[in-house]
C-alpha cells in the first residue's frame, strides 16, 4: 500500500470510531493499523485496527470495517503448550457486522462476497452482530466477517494476539502489511 | 443491600453507559453487578460492573462508577504457578476517573475521601484519566479509584477475574455482593 491510501484509511477508521462514540488520542489516531492482507484491495478485502493492549496473557483491540470490508478466513492454531491459541470473542459496538463461523450453512447469508474471494470462504454459519451483541470462537475454528452497509465498529477482547502464527484459506494472504 | 436499592444503582449504572455510547442487551443491563462490598455505602464505596466476557484466558468488563463513587484500595495476588495474579487495564470512556497506584505519592490529589475511608488507603501516586487516556497495572500491585464530579465509565481488560482472590487494604471489605 502506499502511504496516502493507508492516511486515507486511518481517517475513514477515524471517523467511524468517532460515530461509535469511541475516543482515542492523537497518538493512537496516527497509529491505526490498517491492512490489505497483500492483495491491493483494502476497501473490499482489509482490516482497520485499533491495539489498546497486547501483552503475553490479554489483548483487547477495537475493529473496523467500511460498508461491505471484509475480513477474510482464517483461524489461529495451537503455537505451543502455554498457548493453545487465541481464543477471542467479538462485541459489536456500532454498525452491522455479518460473522461467518463452522456449523450449519445458513440459507441465503447477507455478505456480499466478490467472485474472486468466494473459493477461499469454506464456513457459512452466519451470526448478525449489531450493537450489543458478541460472540467468542474457540481457538482453532476456521471464521471469516464482513460489515453491512454502512460499515462497523466490534471490540475484540482476547488473549495475546500473535498474528503471524494466523493461518489463512486464501493461500496468497499475508497478515503484516506493507507500505510503500 | 436491598434489591430495590441494586435496582436503582443498576439503573443509574445504565444511564451513564448510556451517556457514554455504549450499548448494552435489555439482560445485560438487568445483570450489572453492584458491589458495595459489604459496608452498605455504595454510593460512596460501591462499584458497579459489566462483565461482557471472564474465561480461564482473559477478561473484560465495563466499570461504572458514580459521581465521586470510589473502589477500594486491593491488589490481585498470585494465585497459582499458572496464574501470577491479574493483571488489567483501565482504559477510560466517559467523565474522569482518579487512579491511585504505587509510586510517589501526589502533592493536592484530586480525589475526596470520606474521612473514615482514608485510614485504608496507602498508595496515592495519581493518574488522572479522561477519555481515550489508559493505564495498565502489573499483578499484586496495589491500586484504588474514584470518578470525578460527573462520574466515570472504565473498560478494564485484563487476565482472568477471580474476585474472591482478591485482598483488601481495609480488612472489613468483601467483593462478593450479598442482596437481602
Amino acid at each position: 500500500m502506499k502511504l496516502a491510501e493507508v492516511k486515507a484509511m486511518r481517517r475513514r477508521a477515524a471517523g467511524l470510531l468517532d460515530r461509535a462514540g469511541i475516543v482515542l488520542s492523537r497518538e493512537e489516531k496516527d497509529a491505526i493499523e490498517v491492512s490489505d492482507f497483500g492483495l491491493g484491495d483494502v476497501k473490499r478485502l482489509g482490516l482497520l485496527v485499533v491495539v489498546y493492549e497486547n501483552n503475553d496473557r490479554y489483548c483487547a483491540k477495537e475493529i473496523v470495517l467500511l460498508p461491505r470490508q471484509m475480513c477474510p478466513e482464517h483461524r489461529h492454531p495451537l503455537i505451543s503448550e502455554r498457548n493453545p491459541g487465541k481464543r477471542e470473542t467479538f462485541r459489536c459496538r456500532w454498525g452491522t457486522a455479518y460473522l461467518y463461523v463452522e456449523g450449519i450453512a445458513t440459507p441465503r447469508p447477507k455478505a456480499k462476497v466478490p467472485p474472486d474471494y468466494a473459493p477461499f470462504l469454506t464456513v457459512w454459519h452466519e451470526i448478525v452482530l449489531r450493537p450489543g451483541d458478541q460472540h467468542a470462537l474457540p481457538p482453532d475454528t476456521l471464521h471469516w466477517f464482513q460489515a453491512g452497509d454502512r460499515g462497523a465498529v466490534l471490540s475484540e477482547f482476547s488473549s495475546s494476539s500473535v498474528d503471524e502464527h494466523d493461518n489463512w484459506t486464501d493461500p496468497r494472504l499475508r497478515r503484516l502489511p506493507e507500505i510503500d
